[in-house]
């Protein structure tokens, strides 16, 4: 249970860059009378290449800058940080921390269970691909279900790039979902919080090599589903952002926000688009 | 004048990850004679979004390995390392060291001028682009000659992909090509050891664009015209590689090596793939 003086407090999420922004969109959809603060590390990014050990570093550096700004739950919007940092962050903040790969690997699990298909194709970085985090999640959610994942190295330059919808994107996609298909996956699974902007043609591609419409589970709105369930689980109080005139997103980075907020606004759908602040992290 | 205890001694290369490979196979063609060992410090993969303080620790790293083992010349096949550190590692290394920036621009200028062109395009990563190395170096061999960058983020991931020829490969060279063609630049130099594998994708695209054949400066070849040259300016013994067995090309690694050989054999061309050996880096 929080403290009650959590009243007005936002909702934290960080990521590397720009990915996180998936999961602030779908937070923002699910969400209306929340206010969020989100922190993208761009200074730093790609996490993905880093040891553990650095990103816990960095990780904990970012969670540092947001509970500062009197937060009420940390949602940890970046795939390599949800495999190797969760832990860490729930023992030194006193805080709710929410990952994105759990709530992914849920509603995959969910959805094949509601197929009754035994394979979840998953769909994800290099680095998330190798490190085997959706394959132990879905391992201890069921016994049964088996993951083929499969990497996507050129689906984050796309949508960071803007080319989500024509030839390019569609025969990126096409090359990625081939092997799963083949593999007779029942589920798709989008494990990477850059990829739900492709969604609409994983959806289609999917549909096309299959024959038959296949599931795609967005873990951004799974994440923005488990913070719902958890805000209203532990009565933890919504923000009263209606009507006090303050905004809704307020918008961090760590390296110089040129750029930034053009490639933002995609993210975010018809969400607002705020200013970008450049905070410093302490070294550490 | 170098010892000429270094008859034998071997040239030594190093970059990041795979991208120097293309310096090596352009070194292997112009230097039958000589033997190479190569460094891919893959454990760190990318440079290009570290602080110019950490690219030259981790050069200093990468250097040390390599003098370790008896060269008689460093060529350093990264663009990130070429921009901020060979200063360093002349001072500290007693040996030549040659980077890719200065060849690469060097050669685009004297196209550049061949043509009577005022242009040269540059096409680079966002992080080399940013770092206006280019603009410097061709600043520096000429005031009449404009550089226009244009940061291409899709093409390494389709060389690491072995997407190089389609419609794929044709449609993201489009893509950055046409500004350049808007601009009218005469010369295109492509600023990024990855790019030499779409370099006949790169030239039909040009010629499409623009009408005419336009000159394509390949910096791994220009940086191996540098090499050669400055081997024979400084009568700096050839190896005599023929006949004693050793192979012409050892390939060092910082992470596993696995899937290292097979993408590595692409950037290779017709050179024989040798064994790939991981090695610890000291910390520091």
């Amino acid at each position: 249970m929080l403290d009650p003086d959590l009243h007005s407090a936002q909702l934290g999420v960080f990521d590397s860059g720009l990915g996180g922004l998936t999961v602030v969109r779908a937070l923002l959809d699910a969400l209306p009378a929340e206010r969020i603060v989100y922190l993208g590390d761009t200074a730093r990014v790609p996490y993905g290449t880093r040891s553990a050990q650095t990103v816990i570093r960095y990780a904990r550096g970012c969670a540092r800058v947001l509970t500062q700004r009197r937060i009420k739950a940390l949602v940890v919007a970046c795939n390599t940080v949800s495999a190797v940092a969760l832990d860490m962050l729930r023992a030194d903040f006193d805080l709710p921390v929410v990952g994105v790969i759990q709530p992914g690997a849920q509603a995959a699990v969910a959805a094949a269970d509601r197929r009754g298909s035994g394979k979840i194709g998953v769909l994800g970085t290099p680095g998330t691909v190798a490190s085997g985090a959706y394959p132990r999640a879905v391992a201890q959610l069921s016994t049964r279900l088996e993951v083929v994942a499969q990497s996507a190295p050129l689906l984050v330059p796309l949508v960071e790039e803007g080319w989500l919808e024509g030839e390019v994107p569609e025969l990126a996609v096409t090359r990625y979902l081939e092997p799963l298909m083949r593999a007779e996956v029942g589920v798709i699974l989008l494990g990477c919080t850059h990829y739900p902007l492709l969604k609409p043609v994983v959806k289609r591609i999917a549909a096309r090599l299959s024959g038959a419409e296949l599931p795609v589970v967005d873990s951004a709105v799974a994440t923005a589903d488990v913070v719902r369930t958890l805000l209203e689980k532990d009565r933890i109080p919504r923000a009263a952002s209606e009507g006090n005139g303050r905004p809704r997103l307020e918008l961090l980075v760590t390296d110089l926000p040129t750029g930034f907020a053009e490639r933002a606004e995609r993210f975010l759908g018809t969400h607002e688009m705020p200013g970008v602040v450049q905070v410093d992290l302490e070294p550490g």
